[in-house]
């Protein structure tokens, strides 16, 4: 299956939002609207529970049912990605044996994010999920929310034993991601986390991208995924730019950007375009204003999506 | 409930470790024999599952068994108290529902620790547990693991509005400390997570302390809180002054502290005082070396407490 | 000249503020009374140039003119000691010698703080400056601004090869402090920067405090150091618990504290009192708002300092 | 003036190093053989002061006389840029108006860094500074030095009204500088600090960069500019891939990367290169040892440039 799945696992996979209905249940009929209306826009795959799926803020039984659907839904032309977001070895294995047995293609998990976790804890975490559950495995380098950036010399040593057969690098560190890419062993899947640097990334050698914001706008990231696959390097730049101009659907009006403010608006956008039901995000965070669906909506116009 | 508890909770109250056997599972009889140690060294309360409890790591499975057990040794002459170190509200609610159906005596409840929580999420987060669990609530604030500190404005607000009932302060702010005892209200109750600043926190004005370091020597912080409540400030300092040395039982020979090694001291200093069996960590911590047992046996008996 | 210091080293030594006139430059007039005021109120010493002093941001001009004043108007009867925070070695051991000329009785040094420094810098940075110029030194320790924390193992070397010989903690690190506090060698001074700890640091075994608050009242300081010495304890607390009221004083309305509007309200306050004219502040802090002094002329009402 | 190096600024402009001889004074000889090296490259200015060039250790005295030799070296070919790192406002603009007299082109500004600085602060700054100093400013925006971000909303407040005419982004943040790249105003010249991602930011419309590395090896920079501007991607990703395998001369054998070791390793590979005599550093760096020289070394061999 590993095997299988690096053959096929490249493009955008966007980490899709999980809708909820207004009492904070999985809201199925939306979801399936979603993951169908990811398929028609063409992307190569689904990823569940990310940071953009409030993973680590779900119940268990809101999990199970997602990634059901999204399994039957995907049916198989597309790889189905779970995201394991636990504080802790143990916890991120049991889960990953439930999620293992819905059918997914492979796992996408973070180190423990509790305690601050050292680089030779990492490694061992990953082992001992690699010893536990037969499903090919990527790294999700997430220090902003993890405390703990996966090192260049720890990836590439979990990459050439084997233990983990790619990374999708949210890290932030641009600079890293390209040093990781120039040693990255053959067959190695490097995805990247950054919206409006997947022109750079895939610049760099990146085998396609994981974006947030491919929540707002999948047709646009598998668009440039296909131009510039095909070389055409100037319509490329154009929507590249273009992407850059819809991220500002993250950013808050006194010009910071928030998790929770970031969801909202990917909710919101999903919503606004006919294809999820509600805004309804998990606790902690607030409930979507009207002012923040109006700047969604006003940066959708002239973005052109809505 | 509130206010029975409220009435009881002052005084040395250790975060106690979890004893594991040698695959991992939780061990009932060196736990039984722990939780009695305690007790006899005088201990005020038992506090599960906080940092040096490994909370976040263990399995639902675990903490089930180890509440159980402490509330049936504990048999109501110390109240039982819960931490629940979950990465989202509703995770926490689930396992607080749970826990409450043991017979615990109150919660100790960290913010959201995935995602970045501001304050306003912080506030909402409280409100929201204690809408949904009828048990007294304490604020952990420990922003080394859950990225925020929960701010002296939003630790007034909690308090005033009756949503938490105290705090455990594992901040290592001893500024906002002092300034949260000179200004929290009457009967809000006040620990310190510090060892080395347990004179100087009671000194301030808290009720108690719930120090990783009475894993190792419960009876010198009880005997610290006896003398200092009856006044004799110079047997204090000198008790105060054997825990300052026995902490260096958590610094690693590169002077740096780490939480499994630390959680490793705890172990090992229970195991070499013959009260519990082993000294299994929970993944990702390393094993304990024979190296790191024999500093710990060094520094307990440089203090007298071996 | 380090015995000596040494011998008088100990009480409260205000990090004195830096009087300009509204051109910028220093205002020698309002520099003397505040001197004067200090010598008052009994302080232990004079501390020129440290944060509260606004030390990196004054001209040279104003620097020599500012020593020099305050090593006439001390007189002898109390020690002057000098800041030297400079961003690099070679500037640190340029300025000090120019101090020394002043006849200063000893330097107060921060760790290099444009570059990131590691333990090792901070070692041959302190060794550096003690070969190259022949005044007792002083440990400035205040990562906040330099971003580095001299370690226990650090200070330790440094104090024990007598590099140094004592110490400001304005690390904000109370557990480090009480370690080094009881780790230090016999006759190293060692003094907290923290206002609202400076019972608890007595209490550690401190020799006393360079509190940036004391420029707003440095009588209060004064009064518990005298206490506390003279074992009168209660008087203590008391003395102790009006000065986390006045802390107040720096804290802005939304909670947070920031350099300027701090330094700010010292100089409000002296202003207030009528030792100082002016409240002008060094470029880049914003000028002190009306809505400002107010609150500072509502805190010092008070606490009884108006 | 500003209209006029406007039109000159762009490309690769090294953060020259700043050759010092064993007694750590200017190395006049050295830096003359340095220059014409540079501008023998093919470099399209000087940048003297970057972190590379020491520039907050130096004294006053090598500042003086490094850049009088740049100019004098330069002869108008180039443009010369001095960096202006001083921890206040005040000393900034003193330092400048000193560099003034010299002849140079335009000022790198920095953030006040010992203070923590507020974006308010930040703007302050440099509208004090182009107040008092009549030179093009740009932005030094390096918060791993600083600890402020200057963030989008200032840069471009700064840019439209005038107040500086550019930008070295040290800051690491690639998504902010692609984000900034779409924003700012048409002649804001915006060049990346960043070796291994020069290609993304010529992609993302960066004007050039200010690359640390260039001091290893300016032709390959010069290189990479050029056939990128001729629209040759093939080969400008070949000369980008070499720049990625040189970059591990900046790095440590533990796999990290410090200023010292950094700067160290630059004049080690000028020195080799037959450049500059000797690798002395300033203080508090270590001198570069015989295992570093020999990694340096070998890295150059590798990379065909030695």
């Amino acid at each position: 299956m590993t095997l299988e799945l690096r053959a096929r696992l490249a493009g955008i996979i966007p980490p899709v939002i999980t809708p909820l209905s207004d009492d904070g249940r999985f809201d199925r009929a939306s979801a399936e609207r979603l993951y169908r209306f990811h398929l028609e826009a063409g992307v190569h795959g689904l990823f569940l529970f990310g940071s953009s799926g409030e993973g680590p803020l779900l119940s268990e039984a809101t999990r199970f049912e997602a990634l059901e659907t999204a399994v039957r839904i995907a049916g198989g032309r597309v790889p189905v990605l779970a995201g394991v977001l636990e504080p802790g070895t143990d916890r991120v294995i049991a889960e990953a044996r439930r999620m293992r047995e819905l059918g997914i293609d492979g796992l996408v998990v973070a180190p423990p994010y509790y305690f601050f976790t050292s680089q030779d804890e990492v490694i061992e975490h990953y082992r001992a999920v690699r010893r536990a559950v037969d499903l090919p495995l990527l790294v999700y380098d997430i220090p902003a929310t993890t405390k703990v950036k996966v090192s260049l010399e720890t990836m590439l040593a979990l990459a050439e034993e084997g233990t983990v057969i790619g990374a999708k690098d949210s890290s932030g560190d641009a600079v890293g991601f390209r040093r990781l890419a120039s040693k990255k062993p053959s067959g190695f899947k490097l995805f990247t986390g950054s919206e409006v640097l997947l022109d750079a990334a895939l610049l760099a050698g990146a085998d396609g991208a994981v974006p947030g914001l491919a929540n707002v706008a999948p047709e646009l990231f598998v668009q440039l995924y296909d131009v510039w696959t095909a070389g055409r390097l100037a319509e490329a730049a154009a929507i590249q730019e273009r992407i850059v101009k819809l991220f500002e659907v993250f950013v808050r009006p006194d010009g910071t950007i928030q998790s929770g403010y970031a969801i909202g608006s990917m909710k919101t956008a999903m919503n606004l375009r006919g294809v999820i039901t509600g805004t309804r995000l998990c606790a902690p965070f607030a409930a979507v204003t009207a002012e923040h669906q109006a700047r969604v909506r006003s940066v959708l116009q002239e973005s052109g999506v809505l």
